[in-house]
């Protein structure tokens, strides 16, 4: 098993597979074949088959995947099946939002630390964390050995407070402003913007 | 010049060069060339060229890209040099926060209706719009000929609430739902959700 060499568009859709497979353990589900997974994610039975048979083998031929089985397995890829401390800088709407989201611990991630550079924000307490101000970050960060930070500040101070995460040890960024930010090797970026997924969509419509 | 011939992935591209070129014509730039772009999004100049050319002949050799007049022609091609009416599905707080986001206009979109099945979240108002009952919303959407739509409400409902905005005439879902939902042909869904990017990322971090 030679995962570093796996595709990084498999990796991309393992997530999904294992969203999937969630979904239809809350289902009550236990067995499921290619062909539902692909009919629940739009992709052909032979493209999952292709993309599991990476990995191992985790279904029998005509027997099918067993759902909490290739789920656990999949958590154990994508190296998900513990929980990633995570920081979350700028607290504004969205980021107030992405702190008060129950949705990341089930799923391998904890927010773990809270900043915005505000003197009305700083202080403000989330569940049963409080944001602390900008200056404090790179030592906090660095303190609690966090090595990955959503980022949720405008747009012209993105690049700014990227570099000072992977200043302070930070090696993947989910950035949520509009704006792409440059990371030296080693450092992986993803991008979260609605409109990128809302254009994507336009050029097929007819108006 | 066939835009239907383009593959999804190059379709899927435009979006972030249209995003780089608005960002550099903010910083005071007018002229671009293919290894600028490159860096900043992580691509090869190669590719952006290949990218491009599908759609026609935007620069001239050697003189590189004019930003303005490429980031209008992307706007044409992805048809979001107007403004499409989005409607808004579950005002919690991460639909409130999408509501609140000044940054749809000036991309091409504006959220035009907002509904929710919560007592004591409808009628409340969110910038000059208020929140509708659920029930009003196939005859809204289908009034207003609305066919865009951003699902954020729970997982276990959003394939219900995806089912009554198609039946209105929606033919573009974002679904920030963790959930896969399922389409009829002629209609896309994107989706957005932190956590498969957060996955995305963690298979390549060492612990």
């Amino acid at each position: 098993m030679t995962e570093s060499k796996v595709p990084d568009i498999i990796i991309g859709r393992m997530p999904m597979y294992l969203r999937a497979l969630t979904r239809m353990a809350e289902e009550g589900k236990t067995i499921t074949s290619s062909q539902e997974l692909g009919t629940r994610l739009g992709l052909s039975s032979a493209q999952i088959r292709k993309d599991l048979s990476q990995f191992g083998e985790f279904g029998k031929q005509g027997t099918g995947y067993n759902i909490d089985f290739l789920a656990e397995q999949i958590r154990r890829i994508l190296k998900v099946d513990g929980l990633w401390e995570v920081a979350l800088i700028g607290i504004g709407h969205l980021g107030t939002a992405i702190a008060n989201y129950g949705g990341f611990v089930d799923r391998g991630f904890q927010v773990a630390a809270l900043f915005d550079n505000q003197p009305d924000i700083i202080g403000k307490q989330i569940g049963r964390l409080t944001v602390q101000p900008m200056q404090t970050m790179v030592e906090e960060i660095r303190h609690k050995k966090i090595r990955i930070a959503m980022i949720t500040v405008p747009a012209k101070v993105a690049q700014q407070v990227a570099d000072a995460c992977i200043e302070a040890g930070v090696r993947s960024i989910l950035c949520f402003a509009p704006t792409s930010i440059t990371t030296p090797k080693g450092v992986r970026v993803e991008y979260s913007d609605p409109v990128l997924h809302l254009q994507r969509m336009t050029y097929y419509l007819q108006s």
